[in-house]
């Protein structure tokens, strides 16, 4: 998990970047950086020394040159091109999601196998479950958000395994296991929230016993 | 994190044993379990130890007996109340999750600040957001999704603290911090997909490189 923790932090700061850029600053200290991503800052400029990203302790970092080398790094120079297999209400809803437009993520199509879902008209389009494997193909797209029901999720997975998509981010509430050719990021709404109701109700048993 | 992760681990073993009861099951052993959850039965066996869940290794554990357990550790005796604040796409997809109702949470209602979208008649309703102290209290509910856009995230999780909210789950494309009043736990969907195509990516080049 600490290669993903890296990147996750690098990808954060990089978001970071973009929005300070947008704010018309210049220069940023590593402190600050750490600071809006929520870590330390020791720890930001370790996973930076990992990639030989080099700043001056005192002069900071310059945002454009730092963020052209997590670009780089990240492989974020171009859009991030991902499609959505089953379009129900959590589908739907992340076809126009828009916290996707500022982090350079592109929603090219949905599908279902719902004949009342299809509209190829639609931006982004919806088209049955059968075009998958040929836009897949065409767009060269090896990334895709799974959002069907818990019955059919992982039938559709091996079927976009099969087709040729190497990361799936599952939104379907049961857990699926990746595999050689693929990596599985689950979304488990229910798990989140009952891991903070856990610490919720521990924090105030704590408060309880101190007399609070 | 370990802690954490470690209460995580009981939550996804509760939700596969759970599955197990229903299949008509009655027995379990560590290693089918670990199986399920996707971890080393060790690593099972280690958090049982934690929470002093003792099974005969070779006799496996009554799936009754471990479920009443871990319920009681875990606070799952009892539905797990939450509510939504924001009721755009995203928010309005999650009051009808259908993973919700197996792994008992309940959505008691929903907020929003748009007029067109309030419906106390709705199930579950939706509310102005004037109303979310009322409902808070009198449900007596201690953790809320926050579904609202970006611009308007921070000033109404602030809201929501001072109201008495204690844990936030963010789907909001902004991440927020915590306090020591209020865990958050940041759902940043943007950077899961940059996360997936990051490794993905890799794993392609590691293929070229290796000639397959």
């Amino acid at each position: 998990m600490s290669a993903k923790d890296t990147i996750s932090r690098l990808l954060r700061c990089r978001a970071v970047l973009e929005k300070l850029k947008l704010l018309g600053m210049v220069k940023v200290y590593s402190d600050n950086l750490a600071a809006a991503v929520g870590v330390s800052a020791a720890l930001v400029r370790k996973d930076f020394s990992i990639f030989g990203l080099t700043g001056h302790r005192r002069g900071g970092y310059r945002i454009d040159d730092l963020l052209s080398q997590l670009n780089r790094i990240l492989g974020r120079d171009q859009p991030l091109k991902v499609l959505i297999v089953g379009c129900g209400k959590i589908g739907t809803a992340l076809m126009n999601y828009r916290g996707f437009g500022t982090q350079g993520v592109r929603i090219i199509a949905g599908f279902d196998v719902d004949p009342e879902k299809i509209n190829p008209n639609a931006v982004p389009p919806v088209y049955p479950m059968d075009d998958f494997e040929r836009v897949m193909n065409a767009e060269q797209i090896r990334v895709a958000i799974l959002a069907t029901p818990e019955n059919t999720a992982a039938h559709v997975a091996e079927r976009m395994i099969m087709a040729g998509i190497r990361g799936i981010l599952n939104f379907a509430p049961i857990p699926l296991k990746g595999g050689p050719s693929c990596l599985v990021q689950n979304i488990d709404i229910a798990l989140e929230l009952e891991n903070l109701y856990y610490f919720v109700r521990l924090g105030e048993a704590t408060e309880e016993r101190r007399g609070k």
